[in-house]
């Protein structure tokens, strides 16, 4: 087909960086990243960054959907030109050959069919996951999902539907009710900011345009966890469900939905059984699934086990070459001590003595603190004050390998995977950013920790996330926050300084 | 079915009036009648009313949607709830048992079959007009138009795409070309306002988000007649015209589109034949068309025969009882001077003398104009000082009945329809409202001319249009005025003054 063409190269010698995708990690990357040293080309089917964090607000005219997106056209034009956008959905990412596979959305008049493939040097792969619904039958046709601006006018325009419906003569109190029943299926900080956004709405706004109505209101959260939020501290999800318990947000932890019609929500627990409730607008919020690019992609590259594409801890994927992966789409997949510690230890016996002294341990803890930074938060965790703590059970001024090995054997137990959230894609994108544009510095200068496996150091530092805090909108302009060193604050207006994590 | 009810009246007496629609005509004299007076229902698909001037600046987002609407709901909130909402369409006026039959619009988790019956003592039909699309063949599936908000706001997504198509890689100049054709069928002021808009958003805007697309756009408006905007004061068109050749907007007068396919428009010309040529967004605004209710209403009360729903000057639908029609739904019959000539001279010749002397005729002249205005226009038009002039070949000083029918013999060829416009729909409402408002006074006390076939007075006067002028927007912040008295202005800013028109 003569349409699937190369992009020529027209910017001579420079080497071809090609994001994919515009959210967070994407446009977190397209911001840092220096144009005076990449040819930067960005695929996305969305031609505009969104500020997710206020997607809720949407959904009930808080923000307009305008406020809250930024055209990339705009960021190219800033930028002078400095780099190509294309709105074209990647389908296929070839690491052999180094391209990628392209195809512009439908339109009402599309020329031919659309589709381009572009080269890379490097590729960045940040396009994000899509709403999982567990396979859930009737989940796909009846619910709505909070995920791109379209969701949240969609929303918008059907909680307005449903209340004109509730208003209609000559319904029965049940059919009234059914018609203003809001469901939020997941208790995710999302689920929940919509339900007390919602709430805020009905209560300020809907009550006075539809006052007959407003009795019938009903807004339950449905989380087939234990509690709601989870993610946060204890206190922000007692907080939480006590605020939702005074306003009236009807609260259903540990019940499962099996089922959506367009008339019911199937939901199951272990002392009820199944039972179905009516209900007029549901929003599906339960977490994120798989992008079948990135399902793809993983068989290609040798991932086809699991369940999240994996990279390193440079955003490397694991198993192919000069493709980067962040954001949701992707996870760090953190090194073990205990994979690496025969290693380790042959790193740290520089006289090959085949014992440690403290001082042969002291001179390479930096670099293993940096490399396996589950050693650092496993003191922590257990309020050591050091490394020597780990070590306290033992006599002798010198360690053999068992020792070593049983010195560190439970540290691995502390990697965590870190959430797909805005702030982790954030934070990767300018990371790596600032990694291409020191490439050539940090090639001649590694900054990074000692190779434990091979020789040298490496090029960089690996990506660190710098957790700032949390926030869930909790209504009435009420936001809890948990804030890095365990503080947490529930209060008003703390929203703005929320999304001041943001802010650059 | 159970479904299928009556709203009962629960305001004690008042006798209650239904209002169809939230367009110009219905909201005018929603806002104008006294709820004090009446029990007053609205029946609408649409629960707000929009400012239809300013819509097709929403298409390229010089004004926001949500700036040009106001939600009915606050105005019943502001009213105290005064009257009573259905967010619902009317598909059946049954005339005879003075009932609506309502629908209310399908969501996603509709109750029962969402129908209900509406009862009325007065029945104000304002449901307005549907775009006609003549039976062109792909018109319907292919072309937007211009009534609804969500028709500007898919207009805005489609020019975006539409661009975004066009700076795609790989692509032949006449491909490019193509998906950056915006056509315009119809050039009336809609259709010229949106290509004015359209043409300024492509200089000034996107010009400099797609430096490499610029170049391929084109805007075309195709007319069947020989000039655009003829409506208008013929120096207005010929100014719109040569402004558009200067700008570079294509217009292709004497071409009538003849099939909308998804790749081209096909049209012909007397001389070229037909033609196809490629687009990429095509907007259809040739006029507007009746909608099935009304057609199904128009053959209840004997008006199957004609294309349009006709009122008597009272906007009275004619051929049945306590209905109102207006806006542009209807449209006024006149009635004919010649057509009431007898009676005219009989209620004239008050002494029964078979002649009319000059004072016969004195005596009802002002009834008569305000019958029959276009008596009024006839004289004028013609540069007539009275109605004496009418008279001038006559010798003698009485007229029979055969001298005054020739006298009177051409007047009836100024009776004009009035256009569908906000202009006129506004006026009919407000009027209609008056008169609702003051039924009991003028009951008693008739403010009307002589029933020239009855005896008495009319209850009120018929509705007169006040033409406050014309404004159709011409790009470039240009706008090309028609005002009363024969004043054309071409200028700047002049836009406002347009809006000023419907300011209350």
């Amino acid at each position: 087909d003569n349409r699937v063409l190369q992009i020529s190269d027209g910017t001579g010698g420079k080497k071809k960086v090609v994001i994919l995708g515009t959210g967070w990690a994407g446009a977190s990357f397209l911001r840092n990243i220096d144009t005076s040293l990449y040819d930067v080309h960005v695929v996305s089917p969305r031609n505009y960054f969104m500020f997710t964090p206020l997607l809720p607000s949407v959904t009930c005219g808080t923000v307009e959907a305008r406020s809250i997106v930024e055209p990339i056209r705009n960021i190219v034009r800033k930028r002078g030109g400095a780099f190509r956008f294309w709105e074209a959905e990647c389908y296929k990412i070839d690491p052999t050959s180094k391209k990628v596979h392209c195809k512009s959305g439908d339109g009402t008049n599309a020329d031919a069919n659309g589709e381009f493939v572009v080269d890379y040097d490097y590729l960045i792969v940040t396009v994000g996951a899509k709403p999982n619904t567990f396979n859930t039958p009737g989940v796909a046709e009846n619910c709505h999902f909070l995920k791109e601006v379209e969701d949240a006018q969609k929303i918008r325009k059907s909680v307005m539907k449903c209340f004109e419906r509730a208003a209609l003569p000559n319904l029965t109190d049940e059919e009234r009710k059914k018609n203003v029943h809001f469901v939020v299926i997941g208790g995710g900080p999302t689920g929940v900011e919509f339900a007390a956004e919602l709430h805020d709405f009905v209560n300020e706004d809907l009550a006075k345009l539809y006052p007959d109505v407003k009795k019938y209101v009903n807004i339950s959260v449905i989380e087939a966890g234990e509690h709601i939020l989870t993610m946060f501290d204890k206190r922000i999800t007692h907080f939480a469900e006590d605020k939702f318990k005074r306003t009236g947000i009807d609260l259903k932890t540990n019940f499962k939905v099996v089922k959506v019609s367009d008339k019911t929500i199937t939901m199951s627990n272990p002392t009820t059984g199944e039972i179905a409730v009516p209900y007029g607008l549901a929003v599906w919020s339960t977490g994120i699934g798989t992008r079948p690019i990135i399902m793809d992609f993983m068989k290609q590259v040798g991932q086809g086990n699991r369940r999240v594409l994996a990279t390193d801890e440079w955003l490397r994927v694991l198993g192919c070459d000069n493709v980067y992966a962040l954001g949701d789409c992707a996870t760090i997949s953190q090194r073990k001590v205990m994979e690496d510690v025969d290693s380790i230890f042959r790193v740290a016996d520089k006289d090959n003595s085949g014992t440690l002294s403290v001082k042969n341990i002291k001179n390479v803890l930096g670099d293993i603190y940096q490399r396996y930074p589950q050693v650092e938060l496993y003191l922590k965790t257990n309020q050591m004050k050091g490394f020597h703590d780990l070590l306290k059970d033992k006599e002798t001024e010198e360690l053999n390998i068992e020792e070593f090995k049983k010195a560190l054997a439970q540290v691995d137990s502390q990697v965590k995977m870190l959430p797909a959230t805005a702030q982790v894609a954030a934070q990767e994108g300018a990371y790596l950013a600032d990694c291409f544009n020191r490439m050539n510095t940090c090639e001649e200068n590694p900054e990074g920790p000692l190779r434990i496996r091979g020789a040298g150091r490496h090029r960089f530092k690996p990506f660190r996330y710098r957790h700032l805090g949390q926030f869930a909108p909790l209504g009435g302009e009420q936001t809890a926050a948990q804030l890095p060193g365990d503080w947490v604050h529930v209060g008003h207006s703390t929203q703005w300084l929320w999304y001041s994590v943001y802010a650059r």
